[in-house]
C-alpha cells in the first residue's frame, strides 16, 4: 500500500526563511479517475522563485496557501494510468509539488524521451533553468562574437548555462560567484574566461581589473550591489538581463540602485522577464539544450538533498549560496 | 560691421550652476571662406543636455572646453553665402552655439521650408525636443490604444509632446509637472487626463489615486523619487523610457531607485535613449510633427528670455523648472 509523504507550507516570511515554515506530513493517496495517472516522483527540484510563494509580498506568480502542498517540478515515472498518452513505466517532468506522489491529468506534463539526457538534467540544464538562461540570453540579450558577457551566480543552475552558452557563442565571459571553489570550477570545468568571487575583500577592485574594457551583456540572478557595482562598466548599447534577485529576498532595501545615470548615459536596456512568458520558445530551447548535454557542450553540476524532510532545508540552503550548482532533493 | 558676441565656458561645476560659471565676450567674424556661409542666429535653444557639457563626469557627450563657446542650437538667417544650397535669406536651424553669428560648411545644417511651422517651433516641437518624444514614444515605449502612459517635465518641450502624441493614439495619460498654473495648462490645454503636481505636499496620495489601475508607460525626463515612485503602479510588460535626469545632475545621489524588485516582478523594460542615436528616424519625425503642429493638433508654449547675456540665467532657470515650456533666448 503506497503512502504520500508531503511538505505543507505553515507560515509566510517576509524574513529569512525557516524550517519552522514548513510540516512534513503522511498523506493518503486517492484513487484516480479516468483520464489521470498516479506520478511517483524520483528528484525535485529546488528553485529560486519558491521564495517567492511563501512572501507576503506580490510576486509574479500565485502565493502558495497555508496547509497546502509547496510547489515545485518533479522528475519521476507514471505507475498507475487511466490516460490514454501517459502510461505506466513513461518517465516525465511534472509540478506536482513537494510530495512523493502526485495525480495529473496531463495538463503541462512533459514526457521525457530515453533519449540520453540524464534525468535529473530535465530539472537544470534541460529544464526550466536551462530554459530560463537560453530565453535571457536569445530573447533579451542577444550577445554577438566577441562581445563581454558578465553573469551572477555563475555555477549555478541558469549562470553555467548562460555562461556556457555565450561561449559557444564567441563570447568573453566572466562569471561571479560566492567562493574560490565555485570560481574555480566556473573557470576550469565550464570554460569562463574569468570568475569573480564576490566574498572576496578585493571584489571590487577584481570587478575593475576584469572589466575595465566594459561590458555589453549583465545577466543578472542575484540584483543589489553586485548589479548596482557593475553599472559602472556597462558599454554603450548594453543590456542587462533581470533575472532574479536572490540578494534581497529578506531585505528588499539590499535591491537599492544609486549608480542609475549609467542607464542614461550608456542608453542601457534593462529586461525583466520569467521563462514562462515565452512558452512559445520552449520548445526549442529544449531541444537545442539537450542536444548540447548530449554532446558534452554543456557541463552541469548538481547538489542533491536526500528525502523530502530534507527539502526544507535545501531551499534554506539555496537562499544562503550553499549549494554548489543546481540543488536537487532525491525522493527514491 | 557686424561684431559677434558669445557666451563662452569659464568653468566646470558638478554642482549648481552659476552665471559666473559663464562669461560673455565680443568677438570679431572671420570672413567666410569658400563653400561656407555665415548665420544670424535669432532664436537660441536651451536644452537640459547642455548641463551634462559642463559637468566634471562622464555623459554621453562632448564637453565644452574651458574658453570655448557653449554648444547649443540656434534657428537663424543666412547673411552671407559662399555656398551653392544656403543662400543669403534662407533660414536654417544649426548647432552654432550660443553666440549671435556663426559660420558653417552647411553639415549637419537643417534649412527650413517656409510652410507654416513657425520659426521658434524648429527648435521645440518640430525641432531636437519634439524628435525625442516622437523616437521615445514610437521606438522604445510604443503604447497602444487604451494605455496608460505618464510622462514627467510633462509641461515642457519634449513631455507635452510625448503627451499629446499619446493622446492622439488614444492613451490615457498623466503627466507630472511643478505647480497648479503648469498642470492646468496640461490639463486644459495640452489636453492631458491628469496632471499631478510633484511640489504638492500630497503628491504620493495623488499619485496613488491616479496610477492605482497601473501604468504602461513612464517616460521619464527627470529620474529619482518620481521614478521610483511610479515602480509601484507599473503593470506587468510595462516599459519605462529614460529620456533625462534632471534631478540628479547636481546631486547623482537623488537619482537612486530602492523599488528595483518591480522591475522583474513586473518584467518590465527600461530603455535609456538619446535621440541622436536614431538620426535615421528623424526626417519622418518631424515631417509628422511639423504636420501636427500646422493642423492645431500639437500645442506646446515658451519662455524667451530676452538676449544672449540673459541665456546662462535661462540655463539656470531650466534646472530648476522655472521656465513654463520650451526655453528659448531671443537674440535678434
Amino acid at each position: 500500500m503506497k503512502k504520500n509523504k508531503q511538505v505543507i507550507l505553515k507560515k509566510r516570511s517576509n524574513l529569512e526563511i525557516l524550517e519552522s515554515n514548513f510540516e512534513v506530513v503522511d498523506a493518503e493517496i486517492p484513487p484516480i479517475n479516468v483520464g489521470e495517472f498516479l506520478i511517483r516522483a524520483h528528484y525535485l527540484s529546488v528553485d529560486p522563485y519558491m521564495r517567492g510563494r511563501i512572501d507576503e509580498e506580490k510576486s509574479y506568480a500565485e502565493k502558495v496557501e497555508i496547509g497546502e502542498v509547496m510547489v515545485g517540478t518533479v522528475v519521476g515515472m507514471v505507475v498507475e494510468s487511466s490516460h490514454d498518452k501517459f502510461l505506466v513505466g513513461d518517465f516525465v517532468e511534472a509540478r506536482t509539488g513537494w510530495q512523493l506522489y502526485g495525480i495529473c491529468n496531463g495538463s503541462g506534463i512533459r514526457k521525457l524521451k530515453n533519449d540520453g539526457v540524464p534525468l535529473t538534467a530535465n530539472l537544470g540544464t534541460v529544464g526550466m533553468p536551462g530554459v530560463t538562461a537560453w530565453i535571457g540570453l536569445n530573447v533579451h540579450a542577444q550577445p554577438i562574437k566577441g562581445e563581454t558577457v558578465v553573469v551572477s551566480a555563475a555555477s549555478g543552475a541558469v549562470g553555467s548555462v548562460v555562461g556556457q552558452l555565450s561561449k559557444l557563442k564567441g563570447c568573453r565571459v566572466i562569471g561571479i560567484a560566492g567562493g574560490h571553489t565555485k570560481c574555480d570550477y566556473v573557470v576550469n570545468e565550464l570554460g569562463f574566461d574569468a570568475c569573480l568571487n564576490y566574498k572576496d575583500k578585493d571584489f571590487q577592485k577584481n570587478l575593475r581589473d576584469t572589466c575595465n574594457e566594459g561590458v555589453d551583456v549583465y545577466f543578472d540572478n542575484v540584483g543589489g550591489i553586485i548589479l548596482d557595482s557593475i553599472l559602472n562598466y556597462m558599454n554603450p548599447f548594453s543590456r542587462i538581463v533581470l533575472c532574479g534577485q536572490i540578494s534581497g529576498y529578506s531585505d528588499p532595501s539590499a535591491l537599492t540602485v544609486h549608480n542609475f545615470r549609467s542607464f542614461l548615459i550608456n542608453r542601457i536596456q534593462l529586461k525583466g522577464f520569467i521563462c514562462s512568458d515565452h512558452m512559445d520558445l520552449w520548445r526549442l530551447a529544449l531541444s537545442e539544450l539537450g542536444d548540447l548535454v548530449k554532446s558534452g557542450q554543456l557541463k552541469y553540476k548538481e547538489s542533491i538533498a536526500i528525502g523530502l524532510d530534507s527539502a526544507p532545508k535545501a531551499l534554506i540552503g539555496l537562499m544562503e549560496g550553499k549549494n554548489f550548482g543546481k540543488q536537487l532533493v532525491k525522493l527514491l
